[in-house]
């Protein structure tokens, strides 16, 4: 897939992070799908090193999400294996095997405990995953661990996607500067619920594991788990934080940290959608006047999710119809004769009906723009909430047809 | 949108039923949308026609949608006046004056109460709806009404469909024939609830009121609730029966009646998958072994609208992974270890992995078919359902990318 075309919704530039004091990175070519390319990433983390993450509520989670859940909240973190090319998800017995397997070969090459080393495939579903394919890369890989390289991680954990996304943040707490930098990647297969496809958060702040735990999840709620690609939930979605504590800097009761995190995490969310398969517009969806923060996040969701809506967008076409038939399908407390409707700054619908003051071309010139903002005041109470979602083009398909074989 | 190639999923030929005693019909030329097509559909009820129906959950409903609504239940049918080009939907007082102009002009010219003239309207959401355009045509319908003609009927409602649907069931009840005509439409915004976007059904024979809404709602449930081509829910979902009594059967307890109005429902629920927005594959996706089978049918809703699986079948791509992904999101009970999965008759996967005798090439022979069965057992209980849906091709995005423009 390495030939599609980049997004035209992509960054001009991708940063490539100073190092975050306590973190060692390094990238190697495993061929788990393909020979040609960078598909395995290992992150080793200092003693001491706190983690925290979220995980795909999906019933058929992946090998490596279990094995995560099966150790986050009950010590340090050392080490993280990443690969691409294969999710390891639906493999059975043996991807339980292939999972622990692999972080085994981690923790020999590193000298650190097993338990401490955390994991993530993502590709193909239903594979069997060769953990082998690791043996011949995994001292390599320590050998030419780096603290530099963050956008070269984010190169190798990429699948269908087209660039790399990778953020970054700093502050100081009493004196003291922390770093935080991001990577994530995802394309299709995004409606995250608790968590997104991968991303990976490292701070070299000192963060107790309880309170990591609480602002990853906090984080993930704010940012991964308000955007849609396709409603498609994956099999593999992962969050993981880790701070090494290295920088000194003891951020626990410090908000300008959590924002910090908050707005990293959000950047983030937003280069995966501006990535979604296809897309050729970021939409930003908001819901106000509705009975509460909730019904308004269904209500938004209900709307980024609607194959009409989203084709409509492709097309340029400001169909605020498929709109209201988004909001009236939501299962939410909504009174149509209440409703009014914005794209951009123009109001297109006002008391259920069509703004007699609406101007076709003044719409129309919003939904000819890459960034488009769509609005729904429900007139019925304060509750609001944003989701962010991407067009549904012929180019989705054409990728999703095709990807397998 | 005439232009549209006819779905390849089309029947050869649409039957044109014999008339049902008691119904006369007459189309005409209202220039509701464009100039050129027949765009209204009215139907004559003799007196004493009982009358059910089931309409969209949308909060967002039509004004006929309401209108009905205030009327079902209440007495009987004596006239059902439809127009394509224009939904009514969101288009606030305005709306409703115009759906209770149009059935004063129906009433008028056909001489019975206002109170027993049911409404549709189907086509664009939030366009003013003109009743004056009814004005120029109601009494040359009301003069040309005849038995027979349900083929032009079908035709006269259709908006993005590709070919009229009509379907008619036989039978006697006592020694004494009766006769069951149905006519829907429907091609995109189709995922109803309680209902789909119009369907038209009417018997000769005698079915009391409540009865009546009984055998319709519970058709409903087992044929057009269980469709889905883009999980859009119209603002115009309706499903409306007028059994006239004329045959002078009375099928009040027949089974074989209501086998043959399910069946009949079924053929035209079917047959609107069929003609989903681009559609080249006919999909069964049917879920075994659930705890329920409420279970079943939300985990098979799942698979049916997952724009992933719908991409990969328009691909020909025996996918299954995306299959465990969209069991794994439907928040359904389900262990990934006991999942098995079929392709026609092909087990491709079983205990949670890949089939070791599964043959690519069986599964892929499958995918090339027009009509596949997609199969999956849980495992866990003996809850099944089955959900008909299409695959998502470019077609469908270019469709609706400029639908309204």
């Amino acid at each position: 897939m390495d030939t599609l075309p980049v997004s035209p919704l992509a960054p001009a530039t991708t940063p490539d992070p100073a190092p975050v004091a306590g973190v060692r990175i390094a990238t190697a070519m495993a061929g788990i799908k393909r020979a040609d390319r960078r598909d395995v990433l290992l992150m080793a983390f200092d003693e001491g090193t706190t983690v925290g993450g979220v995980f795909t509520r999906s019933a058929c989670a992946s090998a490596p999400v279990e094995w995560n859940r099966a150790r986050i909240g009950s010590g340090s973190g050392r080490a993280l294996l990443v690969n691409s090319g294969n999710a390891n998800a639906f493999t059975g017995q043996r991807g339980a095997e292939a999972a622990a397997l692999s972080a085994q070969m981690a923790a020999d090459a590193l000298g650190v405990p097993v338990d401490e080393v955390f994991l993530a495939s993502t590709g193909v579903i239903g594979e069997p995953l060769s953990a082998e394919k690791f043996a011949g890369v995994m001292d390599g890989l320590a050998a030419s661990l780096s603290p530099a390289g963050w956008a070269d991680a984010a190169r190798a954990i990429m699948t269908t996607d087209t660039y790399p996304k990778v953020a970054e943040r700093t502050g100081s707490t009493d004196g003291v500067p922390w770093r935080i930098n991001g990577i994530a990647k995802g394309s299709g297969m995004i409606a995250p619920d608790m968590a997104t496809m991968l991303c990976f958060v490292a701070t070299d702040a000192a963060v107790p594991e309880r309170e990591l735990q609480q602002l990853i999840a906090a984080a993930a709620d704010r940012s991964f788990n308000k955007i849609t690609v396709d409603s498609d939930t994956s099999t593999s979605d992962s969050v993981i934080a880790f701070a090494t504590g290295a920088s000194g800097a003891s951020v626990a009761a410090d908000p300008a940290f959590a924002d910090a995190l908050d707005d990293l995490m959000l950047e983030l969310a937003h280069l995966t959608v501006k990535d979604g398969e296809g897309a050729t517009k970021f939409v930003a969806v908001t819901v106000t006047g509705a009975t509460s923060d909730e019904s308004a996040g269904r209500i938004a969701r209900s709307i980024a999710d609607s194959p009409l809506v989203k084709t409509a967008i492709a097309g340029e076409d400001a169909n605020w119809g498929r709109i209201v038939m988004a909001v009236g399908k939501a299962g939410e407390p909504a009174d149509r004769d209440q409703l009014a409707i914005w794209f951009g700054d123009i109001r297109v619908a006002v008391n259920g009906e069509r703004d007699p003051d609406y101007s076709e071309a003044a719409a129309a010139a919003v939904m000819c723009e890459p960034h488009i903002a769509i609005r729904v005041d429900l007139g019925l109470g304060s509750g609001t909430d944003t989701i962010w979602t991407c067009d549904l083009t012929k180019q989705y398909v054409a990728i999703n047809g095709d990807y397998r074989t």
